[in-house]
């Protein structure tokens, strides 16, 4: 799905803008084992991911609480994928939370 | 460049996720217009902008204020960007004006 069917604002966001370093080094397992988990939180309302050929890439996850984003953030596996993304993925991120306030679909 | 240097929080945000239809359709030059016309645009904080192979994309901007949001969104070129998005650019597009409460970078 190209754009996540999110309920009617107010809700939360988390844009995370990133460059991934060369060689996978358990990117790509890892990563699908994270969005996994973050599928099965509660308060998690969905995402949209895209990664180019130049391996810039923005992922945004919807929630429907700052508190919802504190507790995945501190979810162990979740954790352990933050400090192997500054150590090994990313050569260089943004992550931004914000509260969505207004939407629009075509 | 692709994290922002956006200033410190609150800033505002808009992420403009869609898939673009087939052929370009005057769609990279108006594009490449409508960029520069934003950042001419006073309150405009930066963008940062993906695009991949299945013609997914999504664009974030930033702005220090909702009013230069609407501002930017009632500017005349730009409607015009906004009619042929949807009449003839994307296939599918979600758009959504959010408050940047905190952020972090590598």
């Amino acid at each position: 799905m190209v754009v996540a069917r999110t309920p009617s604002p107010p809700y939360y966001a988390v844009i995370f803008t990133s460059k991934r370093t060369d060689g996978d080094n358990g990117y790509t397992a890892f990563a699908e084992e994270v969005l996994k988990l973050a599928e099965q939180q509660s308060g998690f309302l969905g995402a949209e991911s895209v990664r180019d050929q130049d391996q810039v890439g923005i992922t945004v996850s919807y929630w429907d609480s700052p508190e919802a984003i504190r507790k995945f953030k501190n979810e162990a596996r979740h954790m352990e994928a933050q400090r192997l993304g500054k150590e090994l993925w990313y050569s260089t991120f943004g992550l931004r939370v914000c509260k969505v306030e207004r939407d629009t679909f075509l």
